[in-house]
């Protein structure tokens, strides 16, 4: 398939001052087309909105899949990806869970560093900031009968952003024993756009008890920590890392996997296990909880300072973003920029 | 608020032969949008594409709630909504599920009520057909952040429609014990447009094997049976009709609790109640089971004539439509239509 690429005569006014996180959009998009059994159409063309039916099948049904990922550009001007295949990857599947068809993850890659070299400007270079990069694959078939739509249209919109929180504080959570994110069975193991607004109640609920996030708990048994917010999450006791194991539920994390392998090389014990709320709320009590961070793609990682269970507050540690979570978090951005070593084969340098 | 009235000036063609489900649609559109926490411009338009960002926050975070609800015109050629005020009831529950705000019921019961009138000529009037009408709310703010929208569009879009499944004959069921639909603490008692893509690929799987929908079991413990498709389902077992009681990951259908009350005014026995689908099976096995039925907006009640659990077939009844399932399609359809008396006050005659 060849794409085509049209650059915008109209480019828009780059953002001055903080980002915050998918504010502003760069002036181009990948689009490409799905009909007829066949994706076509691929283009880079100057950000448009789209024309969509109002029975458009992604308004009833929700038959959408998305990722998150980052481009950085250093001070070497280097313009680097971290981990983007692996993001295209598990798009795939989050794709086949819904029924959406699979898409050529070459060609996509491809686009993708087409488009970024020419957004290039956008990228910030300050540290904390990046270039964020969106795929979206959404289903257009103008009909109300509940199927697997017969059009799509996958797109990429970048936005330079800060931090996600807009802080680094630690974040305060509150644990969560009557909403579910996800059952295993159901599609909390994928990035399927349902799980998105099934999340939004309890985290306005942690809100109104004045926590950032929600932490989720199984839907089986209310008893087992899934996530927190919309990020993994890592509990140390006893000098040990403890994070919750992929049962289905739980969205396999790019950024998970990656603190997962560093911590492993650098000589800590993680277990991947079940990881009972009751067995982390003894260890606060007794002073062996020493920290709990989340991780994912926006915040990298993001230090717990404190989580309320059953209305009674525990302070993690000291309260303070600990030395594992400040650790990974400087690996990885360390990788992500270039000032440490990838040892991984995480990085792809697009333009040195 | 005001509502703004435009025509068309450009009629489309209307559909000949077999309507289906969903495929049509009418000449006018009821729309309404939110902003700086207010619905505003509201109006009735000619049917035309919306333009979204690709940055809409329905595109990534699913965050839309929907409605089905019909109109019928009978022979005399009265123009009748049947339970219309519950469906807005619900929506507007469903709504706050997923943090979305609340409309004006009787603001958009009227507009609705002009919409149908103004389309009045897209009415079929055969048997077994009807004008379908589905209001939508979905998330429009262009941003990336995981948090409820600030700005919406409420719209109505309307579809003159057949049988949904194009065919009276008993439906085929596989009873899916891997796949889940929803669990106690999600949102799948609401209707979130997220929980309909979670459902494709169970759908998927039963037709690969030969049949025509999933019947759903419980998140934990994949024993009780929650719902068919995108239908509420009941069972006739030793003359009692057994319903899944509402635990919060059953949809609410309003067609089901038609049927209830309908089945409770005829002296039936009605048990909604844990449906353990071993249950069915040994009553099945036995010659206990005489039928089985989904019920819904769109089928209105859906006969079943064979189910498979753990590889083996069971044949419901006589593998034809029973006759309770029969006297509740006659009294439902006979109360749509004005051939059987309104003792609910379900009806309301919009146009004698």
């Amino acid at each position: 398939m060849e794409l085509k690429i049209t650059k915008t005569t109209n480019p828009k006014t780059k953002p001055e001052g903080a980002l915050g996180f998918g504010k502003y959009f760069t002036d181009h998009m990948f689009v490409m087309q799905y009909d007829n059994g066949q994706w076509h159409d691929a283009r880079i063309e100057p950000w448009r909105n789209f024309e969509l039916a109002p029975s458009a099948s992604i308004l009833h049904y929700a038959q959408g899949v998305f990722e998150g990922c980052k481009a950085f550009k250093n001070e070497k001007g280097e313009v680097r990806f971290f981990r983007l295949r692996d993001n295209l990857k598990r798009m795939n599947n989050s794709a086949d869970r819904i029924c959406m068809p699979e898409f050529d993850m070459d060609f996509v890659y491809n686009a993708i560093r087409e488009l970024v070299l020419i957004d290039e400007d956008w990228m910030p270079t300050a540290e904390n900031c990046a270039l964020y990069i969106r795929p979206s694959m959404i289903a257009t078939e103008p009909a109300l009968g509940v199927h697997a739509s017969v059009s799509y249209i996958f797109f990429v919109i970048l936005s330079p952003v800060g931090s996600y929180y807009g802080k680094t504080e630690p974040v305060n959570l509150f644990v969560e024993e009557n909403y579910v994110r996800a059952a295993v069975g159901g599609t909390g193991g994928h990035k399927v756009i349902g799980n998105y607004a099934a999340s939004l109640k309890a985290g306005e609920k942690a809100k109104a008890n004045g926590y950032d996030q929600a932490m989720w708990l199984d839907a089986k048994e209310h008893r087992f920590v899934e996530e927190v917010g919309a990020m993994n999450i890592f509990f140390v006791m006893d000098g040990v890392v403890y994070t919750p194991e992929l049962r289905g539920s739980i969205l396999p994390g790019i950024t998970r996997n990656s603190i997962i392998t560093l911590l492993k090389d650098r000589g800590y014990t993680v277990n991947e296990t079940q990881v009972d709320i009751y067995d982390v709320r003894d260890a606060a009590k007794e002073g062996r909880l020493t920290e709990v961070f989340g991780s994912g793609t926006a915040a990298v990682v993001s230090p717990v300072g404190k989580f309320c269970f059953q209305g009674v507050d525990y302070t993690v540690g000291n309260g303070k973003m600990g030395p594992i979570a400040k650790e990974m978090y400087d690996e990885v951005c360390g990788i992500q920029r270039g000032r440490k070593a990838d040892s991984y084969g995480w990085v792809d340098i697009i333009k040195k």
